[in-house]
């Protein structure tokens, strides 16, 4: 490495001894960090590599140099990088803060492999949190187990008979009740089964089994506690930690509510927050209750901003919500349903947009999508200015719409790991010869159209190397299929680097303060083991974050083996 | 005045000067102001006299000078004060900012004298205000007017009929409505009267007059529609500057909704919140989800905080809502009644309490007072700590309850003119025997509890000159009563101008931030006319406030005549 300039306090840090000061982040100095192997889009949007990078007082980047580049003379804390790789912190262009990190705080039974395994983890999980009025948790899975029914109320009894335990299936259409959740919901064998939902019954009877499907699981979440203020302070914060362990600095927040909002005030108000979270309001009132005539100002030091709103034009493919042109392959009398009309969706985007507010449409299916984007073009002439429309998903889009992206400015806002989960779910919805439009990642960036990328989290991981990889493979975690599923589609290295950092910044109206580690920008990095650019693919999606920084903060170090 | 001391700027201005340069006032630099009859409290709490001020570039008191205490050899500006009077910036303990600033958008007929006059005046406003989709207003008085009936929806058709009109009367217990209005509303001759309200009907008819008397109200108000965004935001500003123009830097806020709160936030996100506001929310879920486990922090450069709950536990004398522990002197069936039960009260006190919130109870009447401080002393064994647990109002005090605000360490949260404007009133409705608790200011002061003096306003003018007078005469804007009314109850000038400032900073857990000009606080001030210790109270009610400073910097400069 270079040598060493003149620094008030040299600090030569290995990535253990970083670890043990994680608390003594020095701040308000300039620091200069040596020795590293950087990756960064510079000012043109070009991947550019760097050697070293000064970070000023403020936290931004102050200069970025490269091997031969003249160091400054003197700095206060001089840092030694030991040749890691450093990117910008990844960006995650779409994913659920709250619900991430409310997940951090149930049971997960995800990893159990037979009920009893299940009993035994919610019956320990219980004790260890005594003073929780209700037991929540996630991912049971009756096929995995090999049960060939649906578990029931009195099983779960048998592990907790204290306290009401709800638990959502791993796919989230169907959750799992004790009686006492039963008792508190007032579900009976008298209660009919609501419009789109079953209440399972025992054989033979019309007494509820314990689990509810689709919209019966409504009748017994309405009885369940919200979370207090103090747990979502705590899941905010269990949320950015779990992301800043996976290298991630700022992600847009899909659907905040107030209770959410408020939440991420908290955390900026009390010094907490950390993660950069672009804003968009489940909702128009929500929107303008927040931010009044006008999108907030970046606060907090560019951490957090009401963006706009997002809207639900349709459902998901899985569960034939998502609205196709034609009807779906394995369901021929059904495409799918809009869950707002034209003139709803209309109006509600032409009230954003006379605030300056951004819109982000959910659209999964053909049919979903040509209509955002025809709504999108007949509005882009009233609005035009810089409106940064997007499109959430955009799944499954007809061939011939895919030009719009580009010609209405559309922001493709996708997530690769969807691709690899979905794909023989996609084929069985869709048949093999309407997926030309499906997932088509390369074939929008090729119309010029700015693709964003997003992990849509807690739906799947927030791991951005797992996008990474499933963005230029179109494989799955085991590399599945060979040689990539419609690989066709894959985009390049760069240019999914890009999509989850400057795009997604840019899709959120954050270019300029955060993204690409150009001087004046934040400096947000990471420190990984691996090179994303040149790694092997196994070795991108297994690469290990070994420090994350915000504005020139350590917010993460990984503890060493 | 003392020689001048070395400057980088020096700035010899004149009031008049001061007020073309106001948008120029410096910043982030130390000023000295010369030459200023300056009354501060001190840091024993005392009155204390001075020549000049030190600001440092954060805007705090950064040292206080007597005539011949040695200057700095070096300032960045150095303004003369011209021999001015110059106070600590007035706070005001309890008024409502955003009902405040809103009434300063709509119309006012507090003026017009009568019918025609009114008439006339509502219709320039409605000309004025073309793209306003209801005209309100408030103000009129019927009585004032001679004309011996109230108005009819007729005659305000005259006026405007091509939008609804909406305008209360000067008591806020009626309200005049045009044709439109009562459409929008749906009233018509079958419409019942509601439980404590009455429809005006034509003579002879069951059809609506156009006004609506107390709980009928709300037929039509229910109908108007709530201010937008762009309005609340607008009002504050207007709140601010009516508060900044006479001499207010501070105010306690008594049921910040969370439309408000969102209102304040803008203002301070965008860098427009100039009155720093103690916030009371309207009730406990807005306080939490707010707040969350506790209290905000200081936000903005101690500009504002959510404080706690305001809550309501009896209504207002005037209308026979106060709760008295015996029946009024003109009502004899009636004792008015409380608002909540004792266990409400409690539990949402616990609730309060149990996060650090501070609980501001409104009581009115003798029982309700009684019961207040009963609940505080039941409840502050297990939340001893720094409660500042607050009574609003303390208007009618049972003599044997008095003692209760020292003992419980209440502060009593008083508005003085409410004495002057209500003496009458008071008289009638508890009879000559009774008064002995009746704005019982000097009594509770001297028992030991604290007072801290506000105006109510909208529902007075938050002018604070007019409640200082009133605090040390006991007489109204025309000197009346002579000699005062019950005079024994007036306090000192001293106790009023810190019931008006460094009392009504503690009271909203202000106290070392604003409130006394002592070193380490906030520089909020105001320049006067008057020397509100020695003037006569027609002097001291009619002060000129010359400029208005908060945090260093001026927010108000009177122009010039």
């Amino acid at each position: 490495m270079t040598a060493l300039k003149t620094a008030r306090r040299i600090l030569l840090i290995s990535t253990c001894a970083l670890a043990s000061t994680l608390a003594a982040t020095p701040a308000l100095a300039d620091q200069l960090i040596e020795n590293v192997d950087g990756i960064r889009i510079d000012e043109a949007g070009e991947i550019d590599r760097f050697t070293a990078i000064l970070i000023d007082d403020g936290g931004r980047v102050k200069a970025v140099y490269d091997r031969n580049d003249k160091r400054p003379r003197e700095v206060d804390y001089l840092l030694d990088g030991k040749g890691q790789v450093m990117l910008p912190g990844l960006i995650d262009a779409h994913l659920h803060v709250m619900q991430l990190g409310i997940a951090q705080l149930t049971l997960d039974l995800s990893d159990t492999n037979s009920l009893e395994e299940a009993l035994d983890k919610i019956r320990r999980f219980a004790a260890e949190n005594p003073a929780r009025p209700w037991i929540l948790g996630r991912g049971w899975n009756q096929e995995k187990w090999g049960l060939g029914r649906f578990p029931t109320a009195a099983e779960l009894d048998s592990a907790v008979s204290d306290r009401p335990v709800w638990l959502s299936r791993v796919d989230g259409h169907a959750a799992w009740g004790n009686t006492l959740a039963l008792e508190a919901a007032g579900v009976t064998a008298a209660s009919a089964d609501p419009a789109g939902g079953r209440i399972e019954r025992l054989p033979g009877s019309r007494k509820p089994s314990g689990v509810f499907v689709d919209a019966a699981e409504a009748l017994v979440q309405r009885v369940v506690p919200a979370p207090r203020p103090a747990e979502r302070d705590l899941a905010l914060l269990k949320a950015q930690e779990l992301l800043h362990s996976m290298g991630i600095t700022a992600a847009a927040d899909m659907g905040t509510s107030m209770d959410d909002w408020h939440t991420f005030r908290r955390a900026g108000d009390g010094g907490r927050l950390t993660l950069r979270i672009m804003s968009y309001a489940t909702d128009a009132d929500t929107m303008e209750a927040i931010g009044g005539p006008r999108p907030t100002p970046w606060l907090y030091d560019d951490k957090l901003r009401m963006n706009g709103i997002k809207l639900y034009l349709d459902g998901a493919l899985g569960s034939r919500g998502a609205w196709l042109k034609q009807p779906y392959a394995d369901d021929p009398g059904n495409t799918g349903l809009p869950l707002m009309s034209p003139a709803q969706l209309r109006n509600i985007m032409v009230r954003a947009a006379t605030g300056q507010f951004q819109v982000a449409v959910h659209a999964i299916g053909t049919a979903a999508n040509a209509e955002a984007l025809n709504a999108i073009a007949d509005i882009a002439d009233s609005f035009s200015g810089d409106r940064r429309w997007r499109i959430e998903h955009a799944q499954i889009v007809d061939p011939v719409d895919i030009p719009k992206f580009a010609s209405a400015k559309v922001i493709a806002s996708m997530q690769p790991v969807h691709q690899t989960s979905d794909r023989t779910m996609a084929e069985a919805r869709l048949g093999p010869n309407r997926l030309d439009g499906a997932y088509a990642w390369k074939t929008i960036a090729n119309t010029g159209a700015m693709l964003a990328f997003g992990s849509d989290a807690p739906v799947e991981s927030p791991d951005p190397f797992a996008g990474l990889a499933a963005a230029f493979t179109r494989t799955d975690s085991d590399g599945q299929p060979f040689g990539g599923w419609r690989p066709q589609e894959a985009v390049s290295r760069e240019q999914a680097l890009a999509a989850f950092t400057a795009n997604a910044s840019y899709a959120g109206f954050g270019e300029g303060r955060f993204g690409k580690l150009v001087v004046g920008e934040r400096a947000d990095f990471v420190l990984v083991d691996q090179d994303p650019l040149l790694a092997t693919p196994e070795q991108v999606r297994r690469t290990k974050v070994r420090e994350t920084w915000v504005g020139g903060r350590r917010v993460y170090a990984a503890d060493t083996e």
